[in-house]
């Protein structure tokens, strides 16, 4: 029988992201299951006519929930969102707009922040570390020196009010979408450059990294796709 | 007498976002009104402690709100999310995520698509065409590409169900936060590079932004700061 949701995914810190929220959400809540559908984007199946019809960005990942309707979210972090209004009933992983508006503003600052900043960035750290046709000297260290400039960012955050152990949320915070969201990218530092592999510059970081692997939910996550 | 809200800006296109909004919510609601702080982001003013306590990233646009407790919003995104909650009590430029779900979820959707893909990549664009202390055309021609390609979505999107006047809504879709948060930058393509003059391979697109700029609220944003 098919499950609720349909992930089109790949192995990539995008996909991830999405795959450890599920995964958390299963945890707390046993009805929530997904399928997955691996999209290879070394052949381009993200580029084809059926997938531009499910977004026509033509990127992984992609849900389809069942359950509404087939109803289509792209953009891993508006899935997040959606998924977390929907289906995070008790609010485990993030705030209701309307009952707690700061903390709902102050998570889409953090998705934001990483949304437009570490994801991109990051990214162009990796395509120019690993996939250009011409060696960039140039390139890779504009992308290196902004990625690490905000995995900073991240670490002032964490040291904000004597120390917080996540980005949203009152006292140290609460694990919540707003890490999950940007611990997709951060997470895989090592995957990203030679002259990423450690965190040792950032010890906040550091710190919050290990314990978001050690949770049972992110870290079979990060094992989607099979 | 202080307004409600105080705006650090720039003329830049994420600055524009925000002022666009704003004047556009003046024209709904008149008692809606804010004051700005133009910030010289040629002097790193926004690298200022000062600055940072505000957002940790040292960028503009922050929004402060007085009339809650001068609460600080970053992230142009969030801010055009957090205008449209508490202050668009009408609805007429978003959607209730309650009421009207899944057009709050396609509002999220383009908002994210602009914000981890037109905004940074049409950002490098600018950056190797105007500062980067080299010449590569590697970098300018991956970024103009991406650029362009993105603009196509946009027109993909503006010709979905018979043609679409806005991103989001039933029909042929209405003005919103979703459409605001991508004109920010697409109205400044020429501003970009040489390469980006016209808009005329995005047919649907250069018709979007010719009906945003004949809208008074839209057309004075993009005069804030003075």
């Amino acid at each position: 029988m098919s499950k609720q949701f349909l992930l089109y995914t790949g192995a990539t810190p995008n996909g991830y992201k999405v795959s450890c929220f599920l995964e958390e959400l299963k945890i707390v809540y046993p009805n929530i299951d997904y399928d997955v559908e691996k999209i290879d984007i070394s052949t381009n199946k993200q580029k084809e006519p059926w997938f531009i019809k499910l977004n026509p960005n033509g990127r992984i990942p992609v849900l389809v929930d069942r359950a509404r309707n087939n109803f289509v979210v792209f953009e891993t972090a508006a899935i997040l969102l959606y998924l977390q209004q929907h289906y995070d009933k008790d609010n485990k992983f993030g705030w209701d707009p309307v009952k707690n508006p700061d903390e709902y503003s102050e998570t889409l600052q953090w998705i934001f922040f990483a949304h437009g900043g570490v994801g991109p960035m990051q990214g162009q750290l990796s395509f120019f570390t690993k996939f250009a046709s011409e060696d960039i000297p140039y390139a890779k260290k504009r992308y290196l020196d902004e990625t690490k400039r905000l995995y900073g960012v991240l670490n002032i955050r964490l040291s904000q009010g004597g120390g917080r152990d996540w980005l949203v949320g009152p006292g140290r915070g609460t694990y919540s979408i707003a890490d999950i969201n940007v611990l997709g990218w951060v997470t895989l530092h090592a995957r990203t450059s030679p002259d990423l592999q450690s965190l040792d510059e950032w010890p906040n970081v550091k710190k919050w990294v290990e314990a978001a692997r050690a949770r049972p939910g992110f870290a079979a996550g990060l094992e989607v796709p099979k």
